[in-house]
């Protein structure tokens, strides 16, 4: 049996802990991380949890958070009310609410407040243009996109932030599993736009933690 | 050595005759196709011929046109001028000429008049949308776009005319070769956007024909 | 929790509405979307939904349409009967049904007539022969096929009109998920034939829609 | 300095000689080969040898074949007059005329007659229905098809020999290289098509002698 | 609702009747066809079946074959008793019964005896130059493989008749789906080995049929 | 039915018997292997054997040892107490236990001792650092990791021993099923780093085995 | 003739200018772009510029500056020094240079200043971690690495700013084209990694650019 | 400029020099790392090393050694006389050379002794087990295929010693690059084959001298 070695120092060096990637875990290996991070006095985040797996972490600490749609797990779940909301997560549908979650949630973890934009798909550009002043006036765009992944190109040619693009899975034939969406995203033709994994909600988070820490000092 | 059977009856069943596929074929088998279409009182189409070959040709064919950016190579070029234009061709940018060209000069060996409207990118959608109402006057709209070819979705939701798109092989990186682009337009989350192979801009060209063949009778 | 704003300009912009993509979307997220359009007084169409969301559905709206083989879910079905029939659906046998039922209701909703023509795969050549008179009555003909997608080449060859191809998944080895036929359809020597990703039978009746619209007015 | 160590043995196990790969080899490295098999009395087929090297060879055995179109390269050419044609090479058009020759060249190297029918592509498919009577008087069929690779679909599903199929990397998009033509066959709905790598028109040649070797005795 | 044109005149063509592709068909479908030919007093082989579907099939046809490593089902089993073997079915493993029996019983459908010979894998090679004496009896060898797929390169330099190779879906990793098997088996330096696409046992028992009906008449 | 030709001359060949790939075998089939063993008097190991077909065989051989991380299944399960550690297996956490399992018990039937060193993953390097005098000891160090697979980069830069790198299978998006860090592995810039296919612990056993072997006579 | 449409808005739209991609474009159109840039009294950045095509602009625009390793080609250079150094750009060895020099030289146009440190490869480790310090005081931080990408993780876990990966083209075998190393860096389990497309230094850049923008007001 | 950092202390570490990796980097900085390495006193290896850079190279350092086949560069060269010859490097053809060739003089610069085998390719498998006992001799087996790379898989069956498997490049169709050998090496049935990235005659050559370096202390 396997003794874990959880990398405490990480929060001295970058100002962020280590997270726990939750998807091929057991749940006696979690509960037993978690019970690590408890005994610190820590908050501790899980993503990409299972639900069957979340409901009998539950049972041990009640008090968790946890988010069926994009598997998020908080240990101590932070009041988010009050905050300023410095990032927008843009999406073009609702199908991409997995990504766009993961991504609420980390920043609420890492106590960073944003707004969730749904509805702001390419092939009806005016709904985005309606909206561009109020767009300005966050301080990092986050687009999530899946199918063919245009909506970060749109958006780079109109707004002079970060801008970090998170292609999601959804879509078939070819766009199946995202791949069509993060290439689309690389090969840009708007300039600056920073890319992420298929499905990589939490590094936008984390990646937009890193220029707000810049930032807010 | 072999003997060629054009498919002279192809223009009864289908209003259009044999096109020659040029970038295989040495300048003794064109030369030997070529003669065979005057024979017969036909003009012809050369598709991606190169340029040394194209030359040779011309040595022979001296009235024949070849335009070097597309590599089209037509026999009996015919006048163009005073023809309505009833396809529209956009792209992103002066790098999709050798696309644009293609489908420009086949329609004009098929009796389509048309008009080029380049650099209406997605990364300056202003450009596109301060030009809508000129584009609501085209029958068929065909759009080149190479790198993550997202034009065909912002025109897509813009536009209610039949759309073909056309990947184009320019990009660096991931979109080498113009199958990023390819996979972006079969995903569009436009609705009813028709496709065609990369740099098949005669395949543009001969969907439009067909239907406005439907069209006009 | 995400509101959703639906693209209604749409139909203004394009003469069809926006359709709602059902793979991906929960029961809940559907229920609010359909109440929207039916608070509008609108009709709506959702793609590819699952057997057993469609039975919740079907339990909020009693008179809702859906067909299994597609996925195809029509809020308000309407009456085909005594439609002309203006697009022919060719496929090579009955293991591409989820694909032609798609485009087949889809156009229904649209409100054009189409019909269904099964086996008439190229291993029998002779069986797409003897029906070439009947063929040629139809405005457009879309050709559906999986394994090695070698139908809309021989169409392409023997028809005229607007060809729109659209590859199916089925197949085994190389040809599982339907890649091979898309490829082989994108590098077809038959002229003019346009594609549309795996499986996206919606995607083929929305572009015969706009070509429909541009003959009819 | 590598020594060679040639299997001359193979004829007596397989009833063919060991063949010579040619791209891959140097001039010096050839010749030495050559100088083997001429020692002992043996005739050479040498593939896939490029031009400038075939001349430097050609320089040492002036009597020696070489075929420019498909780098076929035979120490001591037999003179084919006379002999039956056991074998149909059908092709959809000029541009395969690499392959074609390499299985025309192969069989003539192995003592066997063939002949070449170019222009039968599935685009006009009436060209092949026309010479059904005379196809079916061959023992083996070999069709070569590039770009979509469609022929060998429609001949398995008229002809009742043995039937191998040869992809050609003619084609461009999607199709550059071969592999949709490789992959169209393997896929292909008409039953037992026998598939070779691409541009393996030796590989087809040997196939078919190892079948007339069955029959023939 | 569809009505299926079955291609009863392919026997007259190919010497062989179509054949039933199983595993995208409904039972309902399948029905159908089989109560087709059996009014036609037509023997019928179905393929790839689900074990399920069969069962089903089973209550109606109750004296029909179905062997559930495969997936073969067959209307009228024949008795194979007696038949001389002409085919020699060479594997790997026990691993790659699915398609060893999906040859054997097709074969035995179409009238032609066969031998399964296991456990020849190249990692013990002497298992196989142990029993050549044996393989030289059979008048055609088909060599089924997973994994690496080196087994028809060793067979094809030892042993002078036809050989078809078949791709199995064994392995993991790289090798996971079948597709390394497959390519080794197109690239392999012994000459004249046919390929067949992954797990196509019926398609090499067919291509090994139209051999067999050249040589026995 | 087909019966099993074991290959028992493997272990005088090459020192270590043939092993069973339990993956695709049915317990029928296994049952006979394992009994054909257990009569010759060997042990025998059985890969990646699922959990159900396990419970079976151990109600056969009620002392069999069967590990369900890794599916390894050994009839005769040795004692490894006492053995001197001759292989360190690092890993990057322990979402790769699947793989380190598989390592370790094959090692452990093959006679090797084996430590196994969790959480050594390059985004906390210092973890790795602070153990290099432990690790300078053994004599072969094998490295799991799934995601970028960057662990043997490092490791090969700071220590001098054999290093065999195993690709696990962890992983989303792009590093889906294990292939990129097997990618990253191959071309790793550290120097000699020997690769094996993705979650082949087994085969880096054998590898280490041969190795020992040659060192301990 | 193409009529060229510059998106000279885009400047104030997002504080920096619209940038030409030189790779694809002719001297000619390249020369007529620039006037248009030179008329309107703005300085111009053309990126991936081949050395022929760069010799012929530098023949008109004398005082322009070109560097020969990346292709950047700056209209009217401006003096770098004397900038505070915000960025470092660290790469694994000197084959990187020609994306090392498009990111130094686009962020040179920019008016940002920025540290080149070559060689902190991870197949030497001390190397970077010596210069940690050092590291800590720059603003930003993007990593080029090629062949398998494994900087960016071991960076990301040691340094808290905003880390941008870019791989280069740099590797062979598996390697070749730089895959490896994109998708290495997008599946990176050090947090926050944000990636652009293989040998996109203008890119990492202006995604540098966006965020000091933010900073620096 | 850069300022080369050299990891002069990889040899104290890893008892092997860092290796120099000549195709992408230019005459002037490969002059400068040999100086470098000169004034140290140190032999030094350029590895995959164009002719035309060697030739200026050869200029300043006139007694360097240099292959042409493999590209290797060697600063001060070694009399390889007298070396007992602890690895035999096997290969299927002449073709392969300029792996065969990087391993033996990568080896030679690391002091070992290797013997070249020639045409062992498993299409003659007599070859190979005519040399058994020979083979049996050696301490590490390194196998270099290219096509479909079946070697290693009859080898690793035949032999009990550490065995190296290298895939080259040689190939077309499916072959084209080596992909194809290097993933059936990868999926060896053969137990233990540890692999090395495409053309990686270099790391071969390292994981040997790894291997040895234990044996020989």
């Amino acid at each position: 049996m396997s003794d874990f070695v959880i990398d405490h120092g990480r929060k001295d060096r970058l100002s962020f802990p280590e997270i726990i990637f939750g998807a091929t875990k057991s749940v006696e290996v979690l509960t037993k991380i978690l019970k690590d991070y408890q005994a610190k006095g820590e908050n501790a985040l899980v993503t990409k949890l299972q639900g069957d797996k979340a409901k009998q972490l539950q049972e041990v600490y009640s008090d968790a958070f946890y988010d069926v749609d994009s598997g998020v797990f908080i240990l101590h779940p932070l009041s988010g009310s009050g905050r300023s909301k410095e990032v927008a997560i843009l999406s073009a549908g609702s199908s991409d609410i997995h990504v766009v979650n993961e991504i609420f949630y980390t920043l609420s973890f890492m106590g960073v407040g944003a707004e969730k934009i749904n509805d702001v798909g390419v092939a009806g550009v005016h709904r985005l243009l309606d909206r561009l002043d109020e767009l300005k006036t966050y301080k990092i765009i986050i687009v999530v996109a899946g199918f063919e992944g245009a909506l970060p190109s749109v958006v780079g040619g109109l707004l002079p932030q970060p801008i970090i693009a998170v292609p999601s899975d959804v879509g078939y034939g070819v766009a199946e599993g995202g791949k069509v969406a993060l290439h689309a995203m690389l090969s840009s033709c708007a300039n600056g736009i920073a890319v992420m994994n298929i499905n990589n909600g939490f590094g936008a988070a984390m990646a937009s933690f890193r220029i707000l820490q810049l930032i807010n000092g």
